[in-house]
């Protein structure tokens, strides 16, 4: 059984050391973004952020295995042992185009069950955290249970694009809900939505492909809070592979399961 | 001629202060929450935030005529002399459900050519300021002018409910727009998407319907930076009445008015 008390303080710590070398970065990628392509440029910060984790990782832990979205990591099969799932900037193209939107996602599984998760909104310095069994917090502040509601006095996080012509998804299924909801929202981040549902700013978060390492850090906070996180299928989300997303507090997940995605048959 | 110099001092004295008493109402606000109608409250803070403004300035400037939200200002007819364009809070929903993502919106107008504009995001502390003729800062730092840009290359605010039915647009307008913009998002507060599209974080922000006082700063800062404000069929807006709204970067407003919006034949 791995040490996970001593595995959660290193965590923290190269989050908040990764934030602050993204954060210096600003003047450099400002007066880059002018004269290359944009792409390019993000690309080498992500990179970079993300060779940072695995050398800290592998030096301190040359035992755990790390899946990585830009493919430093290891190839994995399975999720025996100690896992650290990580996206070093979620939110690509608002680090982009915006400079704030973004966050850094950590989620570490052991025998692939959720033990610790960390999202760093880098900008707004908002490290939301969870051990499991130990509660969600936000800056030291314990976030509360998810308690239940209904769809028509929620907001919910959902793309434009899935309620129009796509490649994933009958957009005619999740039309009616936008009618019926109390508001939409879409921010470009899921990790950030994961956290906005986790602290209550918003109900759902819907979205037909994420990644692994877009969902494992937030998936954890979510569950720790009484919300629920299943596929559009109602189905348990897949670590290993890329998946759609459905996450919510209660109430507002069996609802929608029920009433627009007709309990995954479509 | 009213001097405006003094005008603005006030203004960005009285926003400042305004935000305060609204950030020093949060614990209020969160513990009032679970046991009443959360749409009451933010009512009760909008009126106190507005008829704040309305005590200031009827103090100094008994000659000023205001227009606000909350209707505690005077009816107007025309926009002779000075008249203050005020939304206390917009972006109500995220007040009540986020606690953030909201802001103070005042535009300052002298028959009928808009002279000041302030857009106070109360929890960020960011203060967007536009007199006319003198540049748009955030913080005292300056905005940059708006370069043109394609839609291929642009992030559009654009909320879900305007591809899908609605009582407004047809949604097959602006659906194509979804599917060929860089990316869409949504933020719930359309003096933020503004302040937004000012800073370059969004090229463009749509929306069928919005009041005088949505819009009155916002669109103030977006010409001075070289943006372009319209309704959705091109037409100057309309600072008496509800509009729709269409701002964006130059480039994207005229793609976006001839590729999908028809040049207003529809």
């Amino acid at each position: 059984m791995a040490n996970m008390h001593e595995i959660d303080t290193y965590a923290k710590q190269w989050i908040k050391e990764a934030g602050e070398r993204i954060r210096a970065s600003f003047p450099n990628t400002l007066n880059i973004k002018t004269k290359s392509n944009p792409n390019d440029l993000v690309t080498n910060i992500d990179q970079e952020t993300e060779q940072y984790f695995i050398e800290k990782i592998k030096t301190t832990y040359p035992d755990h295995k790390i899946l990585g979205e830009e493919g430093y990591g290891d190839k994995l099969t399975d999720l025996s042992g100690v896992v650290w799932i990580i996206d070093p900037i979620d939110g690509t193209m608002n680090f982009i185009h915006q400079q704030r939107n973004f966050a850094i996602s950590i989620g570490i599984y052991e025998d692939g069950v959720g033990k610790i998760g960390l999202i760093y909104d880098v900008v707004l310095d908002e490290l939301y955290h969870v051990v499991k069994g130990q509660g969600v917090f936000v800056n030291g502040e314990e976030l509360q249970i998810l308690e239940s509601k209904s769809v028509s006095e929620s907001i919910i996080a959902l793309n434009a694009t899935w309620v129009t012509e796509n490649r994933r998804l009958p957009p005619e299924l999740l039309s009616p809900l936008v009618k019926e909801a109390r508001g939409t929202r879409s921010y470009g981040s899921a990790a950030l939505e994961m956290v906005y549902l986790a602290s209550g700013r918003i109900d759902a978060y819907i979205t037909p492909r994420l990644a692994p390492w877009d969902f494992a850090a937030g998936i954890i906070m979510i569950e720790e809070l009484g919300g629920i996180a299943t596929d559009l299928r109602g189905e348990a989300l897949d670590l290993l592979n890329q998946s759609s997303v459905f996450v919510a507090r209660p109430g507002v997940h069996s609802e929608i399961m029920h009433r627009y995605l007709k309990d995954g048959r479509w």
